[in-house]
């Protein structure tokens, strides 16, 4: 009986995973230099809390949450998204009580029972920032910043931010009459998620993926802002350019919750067909207190990193290359094998990366195997050397051999 | 309505969760100089390959799995270690393919449903090591040195590592009927777990914690050894010396499961009461077989992070402080805001870790906010200043100001 991994998860092998690690490794500097410090919350929360804080009328809620009972019969959800424990995180630890803002990120896995696709999986992966405790526009375009950074210095082609605010609280109530008196009269035309969602929560139709050619004559949102929260867009579109991002206004872009204000955004990479939203995020000056915390205001972004990792692949931009060896050992005699151990392990605790053999094979298959590890230079150790105390060492590179001393080993390999 | 982590979780938050970096920057580094490489593996697999891989009567498989039917009615489970996971992908993905010995690391979330205490978590994390294709005692040893250094290289005081070798199936067989003539007399006197398991699996009573004082003239497994077996853990000792590992032997340290063979070991920290093991592992030759792969030999161990952490605070030893801030800049008048912008995006740009203030402070509150950042340097630009495209320099660790370009300020700052 061989067992096969569940559908929508992947293995990251060898050879592949070095991809990975090279793209959180440039989140991780990308924060360090943005100031954003790593937060980890748990895998799974109480569902309650994803029922509050992504929204009871959202398809992830609806449709998509690996959802269990514990041994204490308690209902627990694999978190489908990072905001919502990182809230909940923020708020149980008083976070709020620091003197400046909290800027946090997290990477990790996240899960949702969708249908495998290409760039889409069960178990998939997210780079993600988060910024309480502030509504200076500043902050919304440092977020903006981040993201769009993290892309270029990926060296990711053709990546544009789509931004547009969705106002406050009152701009959007007006915007809502608006919205329902353009999507009522077509009512019996939408789509049967749209019909079901219109009176509930119009500003979620605009975002149905079926029915969007029929918005073309939408009302915008940005006609029912109001002075402060157009002011705060024109800001926040100001530093973007300082900062040298490339965005694009796109009025139909809402975030349909009610805890969403101001700022909202997306970051698509353009010719790459149905995979083509990276990430996106917004402000949700609402959140915070929505979960029970204090009224703090927040601001965030997610991105997908199979997403990310998939584009790369098609735009055919190498990252992360294994790391060559610096050296591989060979033992010829049984005296020297042993020796081979103990300079292996002196290599090594040095900082060095040095390899064996470990099948027995002849002197041929090692240095075959030094090759496959790209190995910078083999160091090869008979009865005869070990007795003088010396190693015989080549250069991979240019086959050039040389005889040292075996306590000049590391010298001669740093 | 507040949110609490579900019980058994942390949280780890800024000014812990860089002692976690440390550690696994640490573990990585260490498996680079080992040649050891990274695989990630889901997070949750089939329930039926942890039955098989962790073997059904172990507590894990009986007791903690945390294990739920996803909405395709597939019996899933989070994974309770990293072993079985791992030794599903070495199979599914045919690395036994592959010429060379695979040696794998693993660092991540596993879950199992305990009583929470200090140094236990219902979801805890583990660094491990997998190596798969060698029955070389050269990689026996290896495994147990690279544990052992990674406590060394940590700091942790008094680590020791105890080994045995459990020997072959026949070895095994011939120890079992020993023991069982020990054990059944006494059997009566001992636990009721003790009591079910006894003769399924007489092993595993030697591990009991509750009759550990009644098992002292048990037996040695060492005295059914036959000669290979014996040879192997000599070599196994021999090379362990060899590379400066403290070992002692441990007759009564068994692997209760029919896949483990010839070495045994544990990593254990002395003098720090009830969470004195910090890991262990074993040489697991009929493991890959049991999962439906080829008849391929493994051996390798796992360690618990959240032991090792508890233990570093114990012994007080601090690791990952947190890195300080190149520079906070401070904008005087609106000008001066727009422009600082620009500035502290060049410098993050340029691989500088920089900072401001988004809460419209005061100067004076500013430069508090820079001193609890430990930045190096604070810049202050006022519209004079900006006027002459000039911006004032401070250095926060002597207090020494003076005036640079707006152009030169990257430079001035590396």
């Amino acid at each position: 009986m061989a067992f096969q991994k569940p559908t929508g998860t992947q293995d990251l092998l060898p050879g592949t995973v070095e991809k990975w690690q090279f793209i959180e490794e440039k989140a991780r500097d990308l924060c360090r230099r943005f100031n954003y410090r790593e937060i980890r919350t748990p895998i799974f929360e109480q569902t309650s809390l994803f029922e509050r804080g992504v929204g009871e009328t959202t398809d992830i809620v609806e449709k998509e949450m690996y959802t269990f009972l514990d041994k204490g019969e308690r209902s627990m959800t694999l978190r489908p998204e990072g905001t919502a424990g990182v809230v909940r995180s923020y708020v149980e630890n008083k976070l709020y009580g620091e003197p400046d803002v909290s800027k946090l990120y997290y990477i990790g896995p996240m899960f949702r029972y969708e249908r495998p696709q290409a760039g889409r999986q069960r178990q998939f992966h997210q780079f993600g920032i988060e910024a309480f405790g502030a509504t200076d526009p500043a902050i919304d375009a440092e977020v903006v910043a981040l993201g769009y950074q993290f892309c270029r210095e990926l060296g990711l082609q053709g990546v544009k931010v789509e931004i547009n605010s969705v106002g406050n609280p009152a701009s959007r109530a007006a915007y809502r009459e608006k919205l329902l008196g353009f999507l009522l009269p077509m009512k019996d035309s939408l789509c049967k998620d749209c019909q079901a969602r219109i009176e509930r929560n119009p500003l979620r139709v605009l975002d149905c993926k079926t029915d969007q050619d029929k918005f073309d004559g939408a009302p915008s949102i940005l006609d029912s802002l109001d002075e402060e929260c157009t002011a705060h867009f024109a800001k926040v579109q100001e530093l973007l350019s300082a900062m040298e991002v490339e965005y694009e206004i796109n009025p139909r872009l809402v975030r349909g919750l009610d805890y969403y204000t101001h700022t909202a955004f997306e970051y698509k990479a353009q010719g790459i067909g149905a995979i083509d939203t990276i990430g996106g995020g917004g402000r949700y000056n609402g959140l915070v207190a929505e979960v029970g915390g204090p009224d703090q205001p927040g601001i965030g972004f997610g991105m997908g990193l199979e997403r990310i990792a998939l584009i790369l692949e098609k735009q055919e931009i190498e990252l992360g290359a294994v790391k060559p060896l610096d050296v591989y050992l060979i033992a010829l005699g049984e005296a020297a094998d042993k020796e081979i151990t103990t300079q292996l392990f002196k290599l090594r605790q040095a900082g060095l990366s040095a390899e064996r053999d470990y099948l027995g094979r002849k002197m041929k298959a090692q240095m075959k195997s030094a090759d496959r590890m790209q190995a910078r230079y083999t160091a090869i150790l008979g009865d005869d050397e070990l007795e003088r105390g010396e190693i015989a060492l080549k250069s991979m590179e240019n086959g050039e051999q040389r005889t040292v001393k075996l306590s000049d080993l590391i010298q001669e390999l740093k």
